[in-house]
């Protein structure tokens, strides 16, 4: 733990507003501190005591035998920078600021003062959490920094799940959430305002913490990408999964989110695509987070997501092939011989098909639990275990089922869950260290999670050889140019991306000429840097037959353009493109992620539709593909009704062109849109048919 | 209760194969009826004992002293068959068959045992329920016959929530689910293979109990629909609402349920459809049926579903909009007068617009949440509330929030429901009254589906009268027959459906009248009554430009289908159609639903982007309109990029007469296929350019 270690492992604590109060903001760290076994020095500061909760209370800073590693600074308003310029000039590394009213209140002074701050702080070389935090919480050395009121429910946390949050309740809600189930959270930090150390950097300085398995994220603004992609990195390379709430997924939740912080709205769409990209696992919701956190510390390596299920009750058994179908888990299908096998032990109105139905059989014949489960062990076809117990108890040995399931699940090392209502039944399972759910539903939901997690983070090692490293972020802020569309063409065809044939022409000769080169029929479009919606103009014109047409139309254009007052770049004559489908490829400039590429359905109906995805640059060929088998127009590429394939090779190659495009820094482009680009049969290509690109300065 | 009374309320119920054991099937009833304090006689039958856990034993049925009303038979296989014959030969009213083994093993001779005894018992005046029942529970009256394990977990279930399954463990895991929340369950009942009272059909008697208040559904098949449909016109009638679980949503759960029923299998939407249309809610899951329960109890009356947000989390705020957005509730907007009187009572650090954010401030002052409900209240445009308590105890007065939330929805008559995770919070709530989830997303789901189900009921009461009456299912067996095309749209044209002007040619010399008199361009289109698929034998033709061509594509089309050695119905001339986008209208009838309508987005790609809705007639205009709605394509309808809005009115109406030429049982349509019809700009209407059309004998 050599980043940040003094705000995860503090030799020393100060506390400057020290309250004898443990339910005070200043009384709660020196409470938790004493409580959760803190093996370093607490110094209580308050000018008013002696004492504070048994500890030597010294007056200021000043006073005290040295100069602590860590400050937690309790006292609000000016009276907190105040006690934060001290703790700078008394040598202090870490300081942890709990008041609020700073830029989350007021984005232009608010945050005046906390940059204010954080100069002095870092001038002496100390840093900050918060302001507005809730502080930081290590149950590891028990440097508890917080003034939470979730661990005054708890005598021990400790375990090896670590949860960061920018939130103060949501650095919590989840030990809460944890703790009945026996879970136990080993960090649980809520950095507040970010001003200097972010939700972040302190997550990269965990993530060393080789006792932590399992890491959540809240976050409620992402101000910049670099801290996360450090942390997927290093998360990656010592297999540590990250599950990331990220809130303001609605245009409502942005809302909220600005009018209570102050902060940047994130494009939520980019923010699902820079997770998928990085590995990491984005939660819908505070259960997303938290309901399969036992499956991930069970030390299990999934090696597909083929479903088995097993129960007492034959509307459990439908409802677990159901909600296995919403998630994306086939149910397995079980050999032959597994299904002989089964007939030979169950009843003759059993279902010896997975999903497996044992029937209300079980009542009299508490074996048939055991028995079959050795059975299904040695089928090659399963991958995945739900046992659903809807209903037992008396006349059921559940201890039996319990022991049998961890014994099984122990055998053959596949994720095994259960399903059962009652809370008799699952306390069974549960002492015997088997995962329980109330229903087959978030039983189902936790299994693919965790499944489909493991293969994120596999294909994510896999492919970020091919996709190479990361850029940093280009400074989007200055003026952008639209290029014409001569340009724009000009610009995607040097760096090899199909354009349709064209030619800018400057006199109605060179137009017939441009007619006669190509071949009729063609398309003529009045060329300007000034005009974007050339249509709405009558600047298009479609299907020109003859090389007289060709002609008149580009003098129509030029009168159009020079009467509209815009500049006159010339007139387009370009082929009338085949191919089969319209598609859009898009891409711009997010300002904390950098570039991002669109791909999906085109046309005139993009918007309404919306059929496309994003792709964070750089990425591969086959992260193109992965993206456009995404689409609802999947299936028509593949060819459908008789239909031959479309050319998926062509469009996943220039895709992954813009996504170079936009990386190369020299290009300046600022953003592309492609609408149409026309895609063809397979080996039949694609070609950009219209194109509008903004260049910065 | 009059309807199946004895079922409900017997006056005395003999055990056949009663038990000392209160864990074996023939023991439980005996148990239950004793512990569930049933007032009427108890006559366990068993030739081997003479006292049966305190009751007077019989050797048998013969030696009771009376025909008892109900007889609950718990003996297997062939010794049940028996039993149901003394049962009807001795006068009993209701046989509650428990034993397996029947139809839902073997459709074949297991369902010829069911029918067997159903009519032995039918020709004696007596009803079956069963066989593979689990029973019957009415915990209002203490007759539970029935043998489930939940049942021994309480002493006490009643309520005003009834719980009717097909499935034993659904009938019973959710009582299990409500009573540690507290909610009693009057009614749960399993009806097992449904051979002769059906699980509809009992709850028609049950929805005539006044206490039951809610009514919760689990089926696996729906083999007929009448008596839904009867339960759902009287739930109306009273104002009761039903929420049903129907699995099998998925081809898994589908096979899954027809391996261990044997039952036919639902075609899934069609159930949608049939739910919305008769105001039943369909849960999505085992949550979704019990969830909101609570909420369906305390009589409120929803006036809108514009949500309020208070807590004090920021990061509770965001995810609560989120929530919102997701289900699709808005967020409140608060009257100025609101926000000022907010301002004027809370930090200046928290967040007066909605989601109201109380910040850690209420740790210092507790008596915030209760300042500000009372001026919240006040405001109109709050029609629900969601209050957020992610974190609270020690320095907290949460007794004090949760009496004043109480008194909030008392006053106010407005559902408010609650979010906390801690239990130590949660309880002080739920001992107020009021209800609480773990998070706020199950909070404002739970919240959503009670609005939009109370909103759906409301629509269905107020369309009832507009729609008329549902008609009895015509029987679908039997040969169907194609009509050619001419015949399709001359059927249609008679029905006042509007098709693309066309004559049916019989020569070449018709060809070209034709052609003169419609006008050029015009398609022309091969006629057989034996020819499905057209165009691939090359028999449509577009834009025919001149008479001559039509003639000539008259006699080419003449021989194609005669050398197909197809039926030569002529040749139809038809008017190349206008519009603007290709909308599908489709029919057929469900085995069990009957008349189905589809429409949706047209073309070619139908199946692929499967955008369609399906209404069942009878339906007015308005709720053709309402399905267009739903559509993906129902932003084009309005009109974008500048575009006319399209003729939604014409189309709805081409949709209620296509679903009253399915009414008609004269006209016996088996099925339609509409696509395209071309749709247009509003007055321009909408024209059927290609039909298909089956009839029944």
């Amino acid at each position: 733990m050599s980043r940040l270690r003094a705000a995860l492992d503090p030799k020393s604590v100060a506390i400057i507003g020290a309250s004898e109060n443990p339910n005070k903001v200043g009384g709660r760290p020196v409470h938790y501190l004493q409580k959760f076994g803190f093996k370093g020095k607490i110094y209580p500061i308050n000018p008013t005591r002696t004492v504070i909760q048994g500890e030597k209370c010294y007056p200021s800073l000043q006073d005290l035998p040295e100069a602590p590693e860590m400050v937690i600074v309790a006292v609000a308003g000016d009276n907190a920078i105040a006690a934060v310029e001290a703790c700078a000039a008394f040598g202090v590394k870490i300081a942890v600021v709990m008041a609020s009213g700073f830029g989350e209140v007021d984005a232009i002074e608010g945050k005046a003062k906390e940059r204010r701050m954080v100069e002095v702080a870092h001038k002496a070389g100390m840093r900050i959490v918060g302001p507005n935090s809730q502080g930081l919480a290590n149950f590891g050395t028990g440097a508890i920094a917080s003034f939470s009121t979730m661990f005054m429910e708890f005598d021990r946390v400790e375990g090896h799940v670590a949860m960061l949050s920018q939130s103060g309740a949501l650095s919590t809600v989840p030990v809460g959430f944890l703790n009945p189930r026996g879970i136990g959270v080993r960090h649980s930090h809520a950095t507040g305002n970010d001003a200097d150390i972010t939700v972040g950097e302190l997550a990269i300085a965990v993530a060393e913490d080789t006792q932590v398995k399992l890491m959540l994220l809240y976050l409620e603004s992402i101000p910049e990408k670099k801290y996360l992609e450090e942390l997927a990195a290093v998360a990656l390379d010592r297999d540590l999964p990250i599950i990331a709430l990220k809130s303001g997924r609605s245009e409502a939740g942005r809302q909220a989110a600005q009018s209570h912080t102050g902060a940047l709205a994130n494009e939520d769409r980019v923010v699902d695509a820079f997770f998928e990209h990085h590995g990491i696992w984005r939660a819908p919701d505070m259960r997303g987070l938290v309901e399969a956190t036992e499956l991930y510390l069970k030390g299990w390596k999934p090696k597909g997501r083929r479903l088995v299920a097993i129960s007492n009750s034959g509307a459990v058994c439908v409802m677990t092939a159901d909600a296995a179908t919403t998630v994306g888990m086939p149910m397995a299908k079980l050999a032959d011989a597994t299904d002989k096998k089964l007939k030979g032990i169950l009843p003759s109105f059993a279902t010896t098909t997975n999903p497996i139905d044992l029937t209300a059989a079980l009542l009299s014949n508490s074996n048939l639990f055991g028995d079959i489960l050795p059975v299904i062990a040695e089928d090659p076809a399963a991958d995945a275990f739900v046992i659903g117990v809807p209903v037992a108890g008396p006349g059921y040995d559940v201890p039996a089922f319990a022991r049998d399931s961890a014994a099984f699940a122990a055998q053959t090392g596949k994720p095994l869950v259960v399903a059962a209502t009652q809370p008799s039944v699952a306390r069974e399972f549960q002492a015997q260290g088997v995962s329980v759910f109330p229903t087959e539903v978030e039983a189902v939901t936790a299994l693919n999670q965790f499944v489909a997690h493991r293969e994120l983070m596999a294909r994510t090692i896999e492919r970020r050889a091919t996709r190479g490293k990361s850029d940093p972020l280009i400074p989007t802020d200055g003026a952008t140019t639209m290029l014409n569309e001569a340009d724009s063409l000009a610009l995607l065809a040097a760096r090899g991306i199909p354009v349709v044939p064209y030619r800018l022409c400057h006199s109605r000769a060179e137009a017939i000429a441009a007619f006669e080169a190509i071949g009729g029929p063609v398309v003529v479009k009045g060329c300007s840097a000034d005009i974007a919606h050339k249509s709405e103009l009558g600047l298009v014109k479609l299907k020109i037959n003859s090389r007289e047409d060709a002609g008149d139309v580009y003098a129509e254009m030029e009168d159009i353009i020079r009467k509209h007052g815009s500049r006159f770049d010339g007139v387009i004559v370009a082929a009338m493109a085949g191919g089969r489908r319209e598609i859009m490829i898009g891409a711009h400039r997010d300002p904390v992620f950098g570039p991002v590429v669109a791909v999906g359905d085109g046309g005139k109906y993009v918007e309404v539709f919306k059929d496309t995805t994003l792709l964070l640059p750089p990425f591969s060929k086959d992260d193109a593909k992965e993206a456009l088998g995404k689409l609802r127009i999947a299936p028509l590429f593949e060819g459908v009704r008789g239909e031959p394939p479309m050319d998926l090779d062509a469009l996943s190659d220039a895709v992954v062109k813009i996504g170079e495009l936009m990386r190369d820094a020299s290009a300046k482009v600022m953003s592309i849109d492609l609408n149409p680009v026309m895609l063809d049969s397979q080996g039949k290509g694609c070609v950009v048919v219209d194109a509008v690109v903004f260049q910065g300065a």
